[in-house]
């Protein structure tokens, strides 16, 4: 059983960290919420979302999984007001989700979760640096980082206190100093990896340009971002696998 | 003769009513007003429309026909702001029409109104159901129902007294019911019809958002919808010839 | 050496003057300001722009040339907002170019100043005819004549004080006429020539809608238009030669 109102806006927000990576997902209901884990299919970058159970206007389950495909949610929820609700209601017999937005009906047929790609465990990793940064300011690195390379380097100095961010081109260079003012925090540490640009890109769409993302960073070791959504109700984390230095 | 001086958002509103449907029309020069009935070339969707000569700031003619390509006629009033208006007039012996904003002189070649397809009869029906509602719900009701058909059933429930629409996909379906709260006003009436969606979707773009639309319905008949334009100076209807149903 | 600041704003009018007619230019660095000159690879349109030291919030060189891509340092440009400041500092022994905005650095490699196309001289020449016209009114005579053409006469009545913009397309035509009183300014003279519509369109877009652009006209020869940019810190002078007439 699962019947649930949200704001089409919370919706969308929830929706659109998972799409940035794949097509379709299992989504969790749990007492206390939605969860949802995914992995490209790559696997290089991941994303663990949880979104409580108090960022609904009403939410009531029994537990179990759903498959569903993410572009054709995004499609529905796209069609409300930002402040519109919409009533999900799960139709345990044929296996498919009701989406009722003001008087408009939509069965969404769902997927077989086994068909779904194994969901993704993400380690525990125990990062020798972490910031807190505007999401502003992850967007302004990886715009220009997207000028002039396709990879990007991410990193902390440690004696000198900075998060730094490095591109390098055929002809052209970015580089991106934030030091402890201009971040929100820094846990010094020394920290160097070096990421694919594409997958960067996709996650910093999802990620709010107002959002306070905590970092958490090491040497030649994944990279894990930490954002709220739905105003602090819903967490995100994106982990994204470093490539091999080719120097 | 024919010398007539109307705002460029009327002058646009009305073209787009017609340009939905066909490329070039013929357009009536009436003492009262501009008339213009066309169909498109699969004899499916017409439309007539009535442009009062109160919608403009001076009209004056004594009759005639002329031939327009819609879309050229369309890019000239797009120049022009809303507010602003627009000088048109007919040099009969060139038989081209002279349109000026603000100093701006445009000469457009009229296109021989022989050679522009037969005008429809827009026949009179006695549908058993009418309703009145609002364009931004024919809006909502033909976008979701392009995310899983390309047809459409436009109906009415005689004894629970609402109004419906459906659309079903392979595998998701669309529903919408409206009933006499949610409408304008309905007169109840056995009701149901299949149409393309494409040509739905083609009228609702001229339909505009803030509208009061009068919709008749019958039982595998064509449907009409009524809307005014220019502040209540335009009348269009259009009328679209149902699917035969498949099953 | 050369290290100046300066609003991005200002930087990119500065570089969109340029871009619409080349890819690359030679910017030369006086101790007055930058100057820059370009012509076409067809030799048809040419550029003159000066913008002045005061136009930046600190300006210091000791002369030189640098060649650069116009369109890659638009799109660094084109990251800051338009009141945000752009550092600009030249490392006269890799020869490439600084530039930071708001902790982003950008390393932009120059391109030897020698393989650049040579500057052009723009001729003096003693025309007929000159007004002071509206951005606007060149944007609507360009985006109408358009329509109908590809290319554009231009022209003073020199008995009744008008200047006047003709298009003939085939079956339609475009004419705009604009009196003493419709101009800014207008020092009557016998001027009429053809020009290319897709010259004038790209300059059209460097030219903005609110400024006063001054427009030298003659007989059979090239149109000259100059106008400020930068709150008058900056000339543009764009010169575009005539094409010769058909009949």
């Amino acid at each position: 059983m699962f019947n649930a109102i949200v704001s089409a806006d919370t919706l969308r927000t929830t929706l659109d960290s998972v799409s940035v990576l794949v097509d379709e997902c299992k989504i969790h209901l749990e007492e206390e919420g939605l969860e949802i884990r995914a992995v490209d299919p790559a696997n290089v970058g991941m994303v663990d979302l949880e979104l409580s159970a108090s960022a609904f206007e009403s939410y009531e389950t029994d537990g179990g999984v759903i498959g569903v495909n993410l572009s054709r949610l995004e499609d529905i929820a796209g069609m409300a007001d930002a402040d519109q609700l919409v009533h999900l209601e799960l139709d345990e017999e044929t296996r498919k989700l009701h989406i009722a937005i003001d008087g408009l009906e939509y069965t969404l047929a769902l997927i077989d979760p086994d068909s779904i790609r194994q969901e993704p465990d993400l380690p525990d990793l125990d990062l020798a640096a972490e910031i807190v940064v505007e999401g502003r300011d992850i967007d302004r690195a990886v715009t220009a980082a997207d000028m002039v390379s396709d990879h990007i380097a991410l990193g902390v100095d440690d004696a000198d206190e900075y998060f730094y961010v490095d591109a390098e081109g055929d002809t052209d260079d970015v580089h991106l100093e934030l030091t402890r003012d201009d971040l929100i925090d820094l846990t010094a540490g020394t920290a160097h990896s070096l990421f694919s640009l594409d997958y960067l890109k996709d996650m910093n769409k999802a990620i709010p340009k107002d959002a306070e993302v905590r970092m958490e960073l090491g040497e030649e070791f994944p990279v894990k971002m930490h954002f709220d959504i739905a105003e602090g109700e819903g967490q995100v984390t994106f982990m994204l696998a470093p490539r091999i230095q080719s120097d």
